[in-house]
């Protein structure tokens, strides 16, 4: 891979250099009239003032739906959002007699609107203000684990008292590294209905095989309807509730796109790193991702292995393996990405010229000597960093051991006061972790979980002495064959592979906790106290690094400011809006993949049987070739998907994708493969986001899975 | 498979159907001026006329290499062909202390120019003259067997006396399935010599995994010199041979190609099936195909279960199994790309149309008659074809059965006057077949062969009884354990798997032979009369074919001509002229292939691995970036292949690409994947052939291992 990188010489470089930052950008909607003269030689039609504040319309129209983003699309509460999003809610209504799935699902009419599983979620974001002063108010001449408990009591007192509010949820979020905080405040809507889905074969065509792949030929959307109680406030399902009056919602555009138009895009993007450091960068590309994934493999291998020799076995951690092999595949794709796009160079020539900048700024030595610390802080993290990789594993691979040491966790915090207890240990938590342990009998097997912490604690015995915890030594053992044994005992002598078992430990009062003689809950008894004191670790170092970073991001900002730019923070979930065109990709030498795609595709791919396996209706309607008014005029047939170079990431599945005026022209739901990496580098030859095409689920809405009820609701003709 | 032709609906068709018949054509020279109109409107500058006599400048410099092509580039005698043409030279020249393969070879001047193999040959078209009336002259009123031997006869005669002239080479050529019969004539160079090759990883960069693939990027050329005695005339290999003097030779082009360029294309394409029937397209898709890739997929399971357990044996049988995978792989592209195109319809549709057309002629009675009776002889052949396709393939697939086969065959034959004997077992074959006798050893191995010959004769029995021959149920029995017990017998009394064995009863007199108790050369005496009576029917159908097959070529000629359109023979291994365009590829929805490949694309494949091991001589060239005159003015960087829809088959290897002026633009070397089912139907959206640009070669030779004087010679700066 070196080669690839070293080789390219000028003259073959690419037209488009990493380096350039065309189009790159997730964007706080406060910022958009700072760059508007960008935004509007792009080619965006309206006032960039209109787009600044997201609590107001058009940008009030975008919502979080779980993890991912919607948009309303009527004024009484009609909302947009992938197939693959609300995929819950379609499974949740689905069952041997109606199998929505499979089938899809038409709402007849408003009676027909089938209610959502009762945990999920729709919020619309009312308040979003900075707090920067009210959470570091308490941070003066603090460092390490106090500037970080500073700032988490700060930041959990702000949350308190916003969530009083009935039907707020709130939370604190920090944006460019700790420059500044922010309170967000959403309205969260508890009756959220399902009205229209196409069946799986068309908003999953393609499933696994075409997962992060270009040409894509997918129909993922599905439309909700968001309702409240009769007294406009977000309710649980009731029969009497009604659709609820949004804050703004989106228009449908009447013409589709083209190769090179503009479009934008908002939503909630969820993380991503591309303020880290040049030596952050290095330590991803030749330590973490590589690293990790050697780890994965084993863990693949273990839980293939087991699964051969016991079939029962291999269908409990069917998830488990699943999931281990997409995070192999994202990883091995992001890891291809940053050497492709020789992203450590690109970053490293980058800061370079920031530092050297701020070095002739007058005053700047104060910002300088924080700069340096932060790298300091930053290059001490590698000297534990395979232990903290794999004693870290040990809890989300495994279900009785995480149980035992979430247990004894939860036995420290409960003895604080709720606002000084851990993150995801409060009061509010306790509901989730019981259903934890609660699923962990269906995927739990003792053979299995002790041959995966076989395989990590294996690697952490071949660690130098060093990187050693006693604590996991003692209970662990030095050797293979130690541990071997130890494991056979521990788990010989636990009752927590019993449901009741563990829930009674998770209810048990301090006293009854601790007379337990459970092996499992002893060892993670005696675990404890290094796995608080490496959180100890962790937290004084998180304190100093938010403390520290920021005077890098400054130096950035005032850098990028001299040369005419603007610097746009890290993803956290917030709402964000990018903006760009409809672009072809040229994924190597010689091969151009087109910018949209049509039903040609969906013919071609089409086997009959899954993944490939388009409904009846759909071929018919193909063959029929009745596409009225949603032609495409260039390619003289039906748009399904297109391609962009905005900039997403995960968390913007379906984002509304909108055109120059402001219209919806089609909703985001995947990246390329190339572009696994943009959660660290943007890199224009290759970061694209995947979009339905609004003519095709225009289409479908109307000749092929008819509802013109709710065409008539979108304003459309 | 069925949808993706039945579905495709008008509205959605490619803008290119398939029935369009454009840039199709592998044109006999003398045909060229009837299309000389095309061609100009094509592209072409110079006059069709010139182009008319492929034994007079500038198509005499096309010449004949192996069962490739390759030509003339210089008036002593510089030959350019493909380095797969050539391989077999450079691997003659090659060992352990100078290996030329990995290499390369740069001849520093004449006198370091390496002997090819003694057996490689040259061959220089001299003559090419219609012989179809001395041909026909004694087929009048005759049918069947005996209008085949009349052909057969006249045709060897005419090879016979050709042959007299010293130094040629002669053969019989039949046009449009027995419509016109041509003589070939000649001129066999024996002594050529290795001048230049670039490394393997240069010539070969992708080797199997690139093979069919565009885009590509090999260095795929070679050159070569071509010697004759001190007399002129051919001569094998001598020290004071003297070069060559062509009757003609290519110029090179100063500028290169780009998208969209006229084309053209000269050389010795195979065999292409295109003006088949419709019931052969459907039997070639519906049973031929498929039966044939399933029987050869057992072969190559019988093989690999025989490697498992043997290692030995698996090196033995390498090159079979690698036989095997190769046809395995070809049939099924064929398949694919037959299924693909809907070619069955689209020949019916076409064939339809001749014949209606020809039903409106006056006095076609004749004529019509004659394509029914072929119709009624093309299904009969259904009868049998199961058991030939099998009993067809037992000499191939065996070694040992193989030889037995062909030394009773020898014995009848030998029984004959020289001009009477079969094709292939005449004294001018006897040296090979003895060749062939030797190399057995290598490839042998018993406990395979019976395996083999078990697959086979298993799917015999299971045919029905209609299809059995006496001969090969009394030699193998009728149920697999008698199958079983027949074959051990025989191999455990067999001789001749000793060399010099064989080599004596090729050798020995009918008299010895028939003294001979050898058990397989006994099975094959037994079987002998079923293959001769076997062979007899195929010749009797054979010439029938030949005699009632023209009456639908010239209806189709005929109706073209109506149509203002020509119609070129199937392929046939003679010269051909092919002209086109260079053209993208739209492989599928949204995907298109350039149709010029640069160095870009060798570093973005480049593992540091075979294949993908680019010399570094090469890596450092790309990362110096000194293309110079070769750079091309479109990409900035240096191209390396280029795809046209020119038409091509298997033999087109090495063809020489000319631009409109005639120059030299690039070296044909490959087609595309999707094109596997061109030797049946020329679909001009899949279509493509593949060239090595000559800007590369120039390049090559220019910068990265350095040939000046060859430069020179070439009449390049």
């Amino acid at each position: 891979m070196r080669l690839k990188t070293l080789l390219i010489p000028a003259a073959v470089a690419m037209a488009c250099p990493a380096t350039v930052l065309a189009d790159e950008g997730m964007w706080m909607p406060s910022q958009l009239p700072t760059i508007g003269k960008q935004l509007r030689e792009a080619g965006y039609l309206g006032d960039p003032a209109d787009l600044a504040d997201l609590t107001k319309p058009p940008l009030s129209a975008v919502v979080k739906v779980g993890g991912a983003t919607g948009a309303f699309v009527s004024n009484e509460g009609l909302v947009l959002t992938n197939h693959h999003v609300a995929f819950g809610v379609i499974q949740y209504n689905s069952n041997a007699q109606r199998d929505l799935i499979e089938n899809g699902y038409v709402a007849a009419d408003r009676t027909q609107e089938l209610p959502a599983n009762p945990d999920f979620r729709l919020r619309v974001t009312t308040g979003f203000d900075k707090v920067t002063d009210q959470v570091l108010a308490d941070t003066h001449g603090k460092t390490g684990r106090a500037f970080y408990d500073a700032v988490d009591a700060a930041g959990k007192q702000l949350v308190a008292d916003c969530e009083r509010e009935p039907g707020m949820r709130c939370s604190l979020v920090n944006m460019f590294y700790g420059s500044d905080y922010y309170l967000v405040k959403q309205l969260e809507l508890r009756d959220v209905r399902l009205v229209y889905a196409p069946p799986r074969a068309i908003g999953n065509y393609g499933d696994e095989v075409d997962n992060f792949v270009w040409p894509r030929h997918s129909g993922d959307f599905t439309v909700l309807r968001a309702y409240v109680g009769p007294d406009g406030k977000p309710a649980a399902y009731a029969k009497e509730n009604k659709p609820y009056t949004p804050p703004a919602h989106l228009q449908v555009a009447s013409e589709g796109v083209k190769q090179g138009d503009f479009v934008m895009l908002a939503g909630y993007p969820g993380v991503t790193y591309r303020h880290r450091t040049a030596a952050e960068f290095a330590d991803q590309i030749e330590w973490r991702l590589p690293t990790t994934v050697a780890v994965l493999k084993q863990l693949q291998g273990v839980i293939e292995a087991g699964g051969e020799r016991d079939h029962a076995a291999s269908i409990r951690y069917a998830a488990q393996l699943q999931s281990l092999k997409n995070s192999i595949k994202r990883f091995s794709g992001e890891l291809e990405g940053l050497q492709r796009s020789d992203a450590v160079t690109t970053r490293r020539e980058d800061e370079t010229a920031v530092l050297d900048w701020l070095r002739h700024q007058p005053d700047s030595q104060h910002e300088q000597a924080a700069i340096e610390q932060a790298a300091l802080l930053i290059a001490a993290g590698k000297d534990a960093r395979d232990r903290d990789l794999l004693l870290g594993l040990l809890g989300p691979q495994s279900q009785l051991m995480r149980a035992a040491l979430m247990i004894e966790r939860l036995d420290v915090e409960r003895a604080k006061p709720d606002a000084a207890r851990e993150t995801g240990y409060q009061q509010r938590d306790e509901e989730l972790l019981a259903s934890q342990l609660r699923q962990i009998s269906r995927r739990y097997d003792p053979t299995m979980e002790k041959a995966l912490l076989t395989a990590l604690l294996h690697r952490y015995q071949q660690l130098p002495a060093a990187q050693h915890v006693p604590e996991f030594d003692e209970v662990f053992g030095r050797t293979p064959a130690a541990l071997s044994s130890a494991l056979d005992s521990i788990y010989a002598a636990t009752r927590m592979g019993d449901e009741a078992e563990r829930l009674r430990l998770f209810k048990a009062s301090q006293e009854v906790l601790r007379s337990s003689d459970d092996a499992l809950l002893l060892a993670a008894r005696k675990l404890q106290p290094a796995l608080l004191r490496m959180d100890e670790q962790r937290k004084a170092r998180e304190g100093d690094l938010l403390r520290l970073r920021p005077s890098y991001m400054k130096a950035l900002m005032a850098y990028r400011q001299t040369q005419g730019g603007a610097v746009y923070p890290d993803a956290n979930s917030t709402l964000r809006v990018s903006y760009g065109k409809v672009t072809p990709l040229i994924a190597r030498d010689a091969v151009t993949y087109g910018p949209l795609t049509s039903v040609v595709g969906i013919v071609e791919k089409n086997t009959g049987k899954p993944p490939f396996d388009a409904p009846q209706p759909l071929l018919a309607a193909i063959h029929k070739g009745d596409f009225g008014r949603y032609i495409d005029p260039v390619s003289k047939t039906m748009p399904v998907n297109f391609l962009s170079n905005l900039d997403t990431t995960g968390g913007n599945s379906g984002s509304p994708v909108l055109n120059a005026r402001g219209e919806l022209v089609g909703l985001n739901f995947d990246s390329n493969w190339e572009a696994v990496s943009a959660s660290w580098m943007y890199d224009p030859r290759y970061k694209r986001a995947i979009h339905v095409d609004m003519r095709y689920m225009r289409w479908l809405m109307d000749k092929v899975y008819p509802a013109p009820q709710l065409l008539k609701e979108l304003g459309v003709p």
